[in-house]
């Protein structure tokens, strides 16, 4: 007789970790994540149609063998997390953070394993994960050459992406592309599209720290790839022991707005590290800044130089007659003479030039109310900046300044540093040696209570709520462009960085420059593409917590009645909703003031803004705090107004209004409406 | 009395050195070089127009400082060169080589300094320059990281260029661009445009050997960068002592054909150094491929088996028969069923399926007059097949086969090979790694009298000079995107590659499909998008030693008297001229043959192809021997031929012509004519 063969399985936790999922919390959003297929994947569904489909998870190292090909699920955990924080300054004071989290702990044995974790967070509006890496024997050195994360778009050839090159000359400098999504190539976050449900997405990274900036690669049609930005040595990133990756961030809505009201980024960063901030104060300042890039003045000494004791002061008076809080002054500090595009070393950060008393213009300020706001222009030579950046806070410390501008301006890959053998290597803004260059800076401002607005910047990924000193960014096509750019900003600039530039965070973009025809009216000029209604929408629809405004005195007092507006408007907040708006086309804001106190604050603001087609939008009322009546300031485009060559048609009007009412807001190409609710 | 200074001024070589010049033997082309502006830099004039304008030169290194600002000219050497050499096969026999030669040393002091040369060739049809990095101290161990050669193109705003994006998953497979050349990013080479006063120029390197291929990066607007395709960790290029670089090349024109008609790529490259290469053949052939991307046979075993004992008979017997030199037989080994794509490891290159008698083919073969032409598709896996490389040619070898076709499938930067730490890494297929790879593939290959066709190839840069038995590869788009392409080749495809790619050198298309229907006609589906005529045609536009008849025999015994252009047509040439043509639209070309003795053959053919766009080309037949008179077989498109639906009427008739006459080539859309010209 044979007997029959016993079969034994052994069980252990690895036969039933193939597969592994969580939830939103309002259950729209799954995450799948995998062993079962040629490396670890992971896969995202929103109201159960796939959106990601299964991508792949790992790395390839110099060193090591790659995290890629035989790592199997050996534990997962879940938590879930329902919870609320107040922001110093920000969009709103409280914002909410509740989601699930799962945890995935990923094997493969030696020779040639390894071990890493990804930690996945599904939020109703999102999701993010990132890779964290233990201590492990033959990982004490660690150079990435490669990160393996992909994000495969589910039917993408009927996907819509609105997108700039990355790795280009200009850095975040390009306008938006609108293309089939198959069309994109090396594109920056955030990266946002639409695919064939009309499910709005957007891709982006949170808490960039330590570690290269990530650009997206479409690899294959539908399929992109994590693509880190190398350092001048070709390596991408370089740790020691243990280590976790930003967080990459997938953000899902139904409609387009959605990817706006959405507290993802500053959910997935590190609470505020800094203690007291009482002293990074939001505001609204002026400078002199545009008339350089109008020609009129400039930043190298001379007869024209901008900079000077007399012109700062006349800036002082005006700032504080109106209101404003500080006076950016560029070209004060030797260096703007020659070459600086090319060699920024020839900049100093504590010299002013002669006709630059900044010791009379601090006693200035102070009796006016009126801050100067600091200015390092380091032209890309971050060595010559690092060697005087103590020095040169400390001079502004003492000259009552608590707000610096400062600025990279070289090309993609042309930072200069010199490296410890004095050899100069060059360097990407958004790799791993300017990251942590840029978070050095706002991390040494803030011991002298400075904080930073970071111009040609790394992109904004949530920092802010470690390190609320760092107030606002460039990263993206600001007003500047619009006095000599090649082209100017298009007329659906601004409704397209809404949905894209302004998911990572608040923007410098300089707003509200009245005067228009400084090179002609028309199409074919060098100038801002909108109405002036637009420009003064710009305060409520570009966040900021600092604004300026941005142009030259005399062309506000000739039009006090528009001017009134930038002098109202707030630049803190309560709340703040993106009522209505599609990517690229128009959009429209809602938010309710903060004041200084943190608390008070009963006025409400709307901002409205379209692109080249002119459109009526019919906004209800119903954010409007239901127990109050409001006075509505509304600036709008007149009846004849057309960007082109009627921009100043203007009409300001008064209406009482209620959280009952609705409002027809008609927008002219390239237009605008800026509606002040004063609480009655 | 105050003595006046006396100005010393030391004279040095180098204070002379500060520009330097060299023209093309005509005249018409001028180089200069200099070293006063930032970085040493280089620019070329035509007819006294700037072409290039002024553009850097350098490097820049992991390891030492940078080749870039402080280098100086120290010396420069000139020379003259008016030769000839004969190729033993090619698109003509006999090469002229006429040239000025300017070499430039540039030097830069301790610390952080070094010595480089640059040596510039002008010929009349455009410009060669390489480096030379001679042995210095503190350069034993070389990695560079970025080559910093610049193409800064004048009057960029006004130029057209023609290309495919570099990087990609798909290699050199892409469908061509015709853009305004500032909307080019990262892009391949040859990169041909056409600047605004009408000059063609493409840009190209010749003599690509243990070095990183070059890309071109559009840096800043009009100006492209060299951008080195790295290794796996991050480097580009990893040298031990004195070097090279491979020749940087710019060919210019007045007319679109005079890039055709020039021998720049070859006159850059070595000489033959495999001495007595009458082995390697020119020849035509068939093979079991097309009926696999068609779907009637497949390459995995079971019933559909393409490469069976049975099947190569027939396709040998068809050879015999027509006048074919030997077939192709792909899916005759080990490791076709599976997964072969994703993992090449599976593959054998030894041992054929079991149906597959390969000594029993050797000697059908040998009694037929017919060779097996070998196949050894990698799927990119080289250490599998390096590990079996000698073993499988000298299989080959003892089967009479002179002839392997190469492939290595896998998506750009997948290419696997196994460290000497059994780690695996990925490659990309134009890095310095695999540069290395293929050509020891033909060096080894040459060893056992067999001549290699490359698939998934790196890009010809003209080392079938130096290594005759690489005779063929393909490294673009060919007909088998006809059968299930997305989208097949579009009509000016082939107009655009013979400006573009075959400027490089021979390309294995596959021509020759006579069934365009096997999906049905029209626009919509996968087919070959042409005439019946342009499929002859091809046999004379596209050049290559080794032409396949790709179709299945059944469509050629179907229509037998167009057929007899492909049995009548060589493949190796006395002469070669490009006669008339624009890129992307149209081209015309003839050749007169060469037969096997090397000196023989009065026959001349033609061939005319179009795009979308039929139109009727006049064409002098003033290349014709004058003192001939020769028979015109004419094969064109028919009165009512047009490529959707009616892509089979095709016209043959007969005139007696000589070199007194002009013909008009009436072409159809997406039209061709071929012509033997028989001498009488």
């Amino acid at each position: 007789m044979r007997l029959p063969l016993l079969l034994v399985l052994t069980l252990s936790s690895a036969c039933f970790a193939k597969d592994t999922t969580i939830q939103s919390p309002n259950g729209k959003i799954k995450i799948t994540v995998s062993d079962t297929h040629s490396t670890p994947s992971y896969k995202i569904s929103f109201n159960d149609k796939e959106v990601i489909q299964n991508s792949s998870l790992g790395f390839n190292f110099k060193q090591q063998a790659s995290f890629a090909e035989g790592f199997k699920i050996t534990k997962t955990s879940n938590n879930q997390v329902n919870s609320q924080w107040q922001q110093p300054w920000g969009e709103r004071q409280t914002i909410i953070d509740k989601h699930n989290e799962l945890t995935v702990t990923f094997n493969k044995p030696a020779p040639h394993g390894g071990t890493y974790i990804v930690r996945f967070k599904a939020f109703n509006s999102g999701v993010g994960f990132r890779y964290e890496v233990p201590k492990q024997t033959g990982f004490e050195s660690i150079e990435i050459t490669k990160e393996l994360t992909e994000f495969a778009i589910a039917n993408a050839d009927k996907a819509t992406a609105w997108w700039i090159p990355a790795r280009g000359w200009n850095r975040y400098e390009y306008v938006y592309n609108t293309t089939p999504l198959q069309q994109a190539g090396l594109v920056h976050t955030p990266f946002t599209f639409k695919n064939a449900d009309g499910v709005h997405v957007s891709i982006h990274e949170a808490a960039l720290v330590d570690y290269a900036g990530m650009v997206l690669n479409q690899r294959r049609p539908g399929t992109f790839q994590a693509d880190l930005t190398p350092w001048s040595d070709g390596i991408a990133v370089k740790k020691h022991g243990a280590f976790n990756t930003p967080w990459r961030t997938i953000q899902i809505g139904e409609k387009a707005v959605d990817l706006i009201n959405s507290d993802i980024i500053l959910n997935l960063n590190e609470p505020n590290k800094l203690g007291d901030v009482s002293w990074v104060k939001p505001g609204k300042y002026v400078g002199i800044w545009w008339g350089m890039h109008i020609n009129e003045t400039t930043w190298g000494s001379g007869e024209k130089h901008g900079a000077t004791t007399q012109n700062t002061k006349y800036y002082m008076d005006f700032a504080a007659k109106y209101g404003f809080d500080g006076v950016l002054v560029e070209g004060w500090n030797i260096g703007w003479d020659g070459d600086w595009f090319f060699n920024g070393d020839v900049f100093s950060f504590t010299k002013p030039y002669n006709d630059f008393d900044i010791d009379e213009l601090t006693r200035y300020g102070k009796q006016k109310g009126v801050q100067l706001i600091g200015h390092h222009e380091t032209s890309g030579n971050v060595s010559n900046y690092r060697n005087q950046m103590n020095d040169a806070y400390a001079l502004y410390e003492k000259a009552n300044v608590s707000q610096v501008k400062t600025g990279y301006v070289a090309d993609g890959g042309n930072i200069k540093r010199i490296d410890d053998n004095g050899i100069a290597r060059h360097e990407w803004h958004d790799g791993q040696f300017m990251v942590n260059e840029y978070l050095h800076s706002v991390k040494l401002a803030a011991k002298h209570k400075i904080s930073i607005n970071t111009h040609e910047p790394i992109k904004d990924t949530g920092l802010r709520r470690t390190y609320p000193n760092w107030i606002a960014r460039e990263g993206a096509r600001g007003q500047e462009f619009n006095a000599w750019g090649t082209p100017p900003n298009p007329p659906e600039h601004i409704p397209m960085l809404t949905f894209t530039r302004m998911l990572a965070g608040p923007m410098d973009f300089t707003p509200g420059i009245f005067d228009m025809g400084f090179n002609g009216l028309g199409a074919e000029t060098n100038r801002p593409q909108t109405t002036l209604a637009k420009q003064l929408a710009l305060y409520v629809v570009m966040y900021s917590p600092i604004q300026m405004a941005a142009d030259l005195p005399r062309n506000y007092l000739a039009k006090p009645e528009a001017f009134q507006f930038i002098q109202d408007v707030p630049t803190d907040w309560q709340h703040s909703i993106a009522l209505a708006g599609e990517v690229g086309d128009y959009i429209v804001f809602a938010r309710k003031e903060r004041k200084r106190d943190g608390y008070s604050g009963n006025d409400w603001y709307l901002g409205a803004v379209t692109d080249e087609h002119a459109r009526t939008v019919d906004i209800k009322l119903d954010f409007l705090d239901g127990d109050k009546v409001f006075e509505a300031q509304i600036y709008r485009d007149g009846k004849n107004a057309e960007w082109k060559n009627n921009p100043y048609d203007i009409r300001i009007e008064q209406r009482i209004v209620s959280a009952k009412d609705t409002i027809s807001l008609k927008l002219a190409t390239s237009g605008g409406t800026a509606i002040r609710f004063k609480a009655l």
